[in-house]
């Protein structure tokens, strides 16, 4: 019986665009624009003003910070299709904001309904992971992964060159599929 | 450099004694008692009248229920030490009860306060846990684990013969220390 070769997703900025909630939040509270040009290469946080970075930091652990995100685009589409393939877990590194667990398990539900429950871990150093792929913007996750880390594009990681850079989920899907 | 080996530790009948809280709540809730001699061999819910099973089956996500639940014996000590010699991380099928998370996790804070956080999976299928030991009282947990499976002695699982089986923290410190 041939295995199925197993890919563990990260949730933030590869599934759902936790970029969007940072600058709706941030010009409800400071009447500022965050703009991915001030991204680049940074944290949310550490691309504004010093004076408004503790309100940053503390967003993802208020509640609803991560619920109703957008999702990725083409993330449901090709998931879907590398399902067929692959098993797939989701991997987010939750345990950093214990309030956000309700949100991210509900969003799950509402928007990748096709990938069952006992397929999601919420987890804090992704060493833990046994998987042949795990598909990450945060490159540290894939210093102890097992498997092979694909660096999923986003404004933050722009200076990361050790791992393989993907741009878009048809991207991945041209890699995997 | 070496590098220390991995333990996985299960929360529920490992570190936590959730039968105890079931032995409360079905006598709150009915009036009864759930003895040990119930459980042998069986779950919580499958040891009581089928009339009461769906209450029982209910309890786990019921949020409360994993709150302030007492700590299996010498699991503490053990643990303490045995955190000197390997990497140690919880792995709990938390995924099957959503509400039972920050219950959960605050109890993980309160009771084991030398594990950090990172270190933390609430997961479902535990095939996703790379490590070199589970400490577990699930065996169908062992079945895709890539290491070894040590079953932690509890009622339900008296009838398992497939895995060694520990019947307590001070057995396991006599195996791994």
């Amino acid at each position: 019986m041939m295995t199925k070769k197993r890919i563990a997703v990260d949730m933030d900025e590869v599934m759902a665009d936790s970029i969007a909630r940072f600058q709706e939040w941030y010009g409800r509270d400071f009447q500022l624009e965050l703009t991915l040009e001030a991204l680049h290469g940074k944290s949310a946080a550490d691309a504004v003003a010093p004076e408004h970075q503790p309100a940053l930091r503390a967003y993802p652990n208020a509640v609803g910070f991560f619920r109703d995100l957008p999702v990725i685009k083409d993330s449901q589409r090709v998931l879907q299709e590398l399902a067929q393939r692959y098993e797939i877990f989701i991997a987010t590194a939750a345990m950093e904001f214990p309030n956000s667990f309700l949100d991210k398990y509900q969003w799950l539900q509402r928007h990748f309904a096709f990938i069952p429950w006992p397929n999601y871990v919420f987890c804090g150093d992704k060493s833990i992971i046994n998987a042949d792929y795990l598909i990450d913007d945060n490159a540290y996750n894939f210093d102890n992964f097992r498997g092979e880390g694909l660096l999923f594009n986003a404004p933050h990681n722009a200076h990361e060159t050790r791992y393989r850079r993907v741009h878009s989920w048809q991207e991945i899907a041209e890699i995997l599929l």
